[in-house]
């Protein structure tokens, strides 16, 4: 397979971005990926726009992204897999370049959220479940992770204090990461006291609904060995589905068979054990999925996810950094961006542009998204 | 770039199905495409779901579509680009394929509208404009594409009964489709007869909502030899966007130039020429559409579209026979399906397998799509 390496990256600032609608955030994210790669927007072949569906009036985003960062009349369109969609953009526009149909494709990930009521979204993110058998009993995402904590606790004694330490450490890479829509770190004892969500989640459990936007840019080798001296290739990629309805899964509710599967198929491609992982970004859409990334990812046993907290494996400095950009605890999580936006730093640690947060000789970096309650996962593995 | 063939091809019935959901209308549509290539689901690596957003209360379709396909827990996610989402569901598997990620992919175009409200449906629809400059002021498809035919008329002489041959011709073809929605003749008079909808365009020079599912199943060149002796090859794949917004677009409205953009592209890759083109499904999604098509991808000059529907060009036996499957205007406009549906009558033409409406010799075929009011085109050229 034709190699594909990622040129140059972009994020705009998540948060609740009041002054900007959904293309001005596309714009901000695909401009400061222009100016990272050092290149013109003429160098781009077309757009994979990646944004979840309902949170924005606008139907068929791509056209309208496409048309304000003047990219007509090149090829767009939108691809979609819930919180995964712009991991599964990237998969997309490797596909795209890999295959010779073109030479330089933009992913550009999406998402304007905050100008519906939260509860709206709450009932639209339930959408994203299987609107036959389980949305219309009121299933939301933060009940549904809290069944997985529930079960996670009991078979293994996983604790409050386990899952509050995710969150604990998420914020406090968080305050130094000026994309991040909360910079302010956090106490065990706060997480703890915030107000219930789900039980066994609280507040600061849970990510926060976001407006955002994050781009990447890919080349074929040849396009990206004339662009820049510093690639950063794309050498996994994992792509898995599960049932949608958690009744047509098999199992305890312990681990995401759908990132398991992903993960395979990841690093079997990248030819890379999860031991060799330098730098992790993981879904942490509630602190528990952190947890549950860990094990399903191979970097813990299964069961064994918070040890690694408890022995700050997963802190900058140890065994293998997690989420040291503040992870989407810290950011926020706009659906179509988050999976862009984790990309992008993982391609700075590969780079060793990531300032404070850089980990020594990191060489191979991992990123992951859950999509919707587990229907999909992807996982992208790239290489120095 | 690796070749890739069409191995299989499936398609629901088409029109108001009360009997069947989202999941089971594309059921419907895999199981024909799997009856077609004599192979079983675990023949293949994944699916594209193409579904455009809002009709249906799922969301996140790929999730529950790849489930009730007894898909997982292979890749899936959703491909949308508007009326061309599935044009771009064929582009998209073919590099996942092409490329050497997969060897074998389902491309499955799906669309539940019937459970609303038509004047919803027209609402929404608009939405797949621009919210911000255009929506609010009560644009909809059959507004805009009045404006075109208005053009068209004024500058070339375009006549009301001209719109109303290519209604005539495509329900006559649609008589013999039993998939598709009307199966019921018409007469010129009876089509200008029909009540306004947008003035020029009445009720019957518009196509009609729809739910339906059709299905593409493409694999490599080896994979493809080994399963059929009925390849068909894909050619060429062309896409291109223009701005959403009618105020950024130059010219007259008289064509669309993203279906230029799109043809030329395709053309290149397939190494045809329009003349070359056997027969043809076109977007009728009004009849003044079909005949901007004609001129957009060559088959007749610029402002000499009506001349091929009066010399009977494009009918069966005529040089260049288009929507001799009946047409969206026959079929019905399930929008997610649709690019799948002309593909599918496209390959039983080059199989031989069109019965009734075969065309003697048929070995190069073109679908194409407008997607919403023309901020993306798709054309895809397919070999025997």
């Amino acid at each position: 397979m034709a190699r594909v390496a990622i040129i140059g990256v972009g994020h705009s600032k998540f948060g609740k971005r009041s002054d900007a609608s959904l293309r001005e955030l596309a714009f901000e994210a695909y401009s400061d990926a222009l100016d990272d790669a050092e290149i013109e927007s003429s160098s781009i072949d077309g757009s994979v726009v990646c944004s979840a569906t309902h949170y924005d009036k606008q139907r068929s985003p791509a056209g309208v992204v496409a048309e304000y960062l003047g990219l007509n009349p090149k090829p767009t369109f939108n691809v979609e897999a819930a919180c995964a969609s712009s991991a599964v953009g990237l998969r997309t526009a490797w596909s795209l370049v890999s295959s010779g149909l073109h030479k330089a494709m933009a992913v550009v990930g999406v998402q304007k959220m905050t100008e519906l009521a939260s509860r709206d979204i709450q009932e639209l993110m339930g959408r994203a479940g299987d609107v036959m058998w389980e949305s219309p009993f009121g299933t939301t995402m933060p009940a549904y992770y809290a069944m997985y904590a529930t079960a996670h606790m009991a078979r293994y004694g996983t604790t409050e204090e386990d899952m509050a330490t995710v969150t604990v450490k998420n914020r406090k890479y968080g305050a130094k990461n000026p994309k991040a829509m909360f910079q302010k770190p956090v106490s065990i004892e706060e997480v703890l006291k915030s107000r219930p969500v789900s039980t066994p989640l609280k507040l600061f459990d849970c990510c926060a609904n976001a407006d955002g936007a994050a781009c990447l840019l890919v080349a074929n080798a040849t396009k990206a060995r004339k662009i820049t001296d510093r690639p950063v290739w794309v050498a996994g990629l994992g792509l898995a589905s599960s049932p949608m309805a958690l009744a047509g899964r098999r199992g305890p509710m312990t681990s995401f068979e759908v990132t398991k599967n992903a993960a395979t198929s990841a690093y079997e491609m990248a030819r890379v054990k999860p031991s060799e992982i330098d730098v992790a970004e993981v879904h942490d859409s509630f602190s528990i999925t952190e947890i549950l990334n860990y094990e399903d990812l191979g970097f813990a046993r299964q069961g064994k996810g918070p040890k690694l907290l408890r022995d700050e494996d997963t802190e900058l400095g140890g065994r293998i950094p997690v989420n040291i950009d503040g992870g989407l605890i810290s950011k926020g999580h706009p659906v179509g961006a988050t999976g862009a936006s984790q990309i992008t730093s993982i391609v700075q640690q590969l780079r060793k542009e990531a300032g404070d947060v850089q980990v020594d000789g990191a060489k191979i970096g991992l990123a992951q998204n859950i999509g919707g309650i587990g229907m999909y996962a992807a996982v992208s593995i790239l290489k120095a």
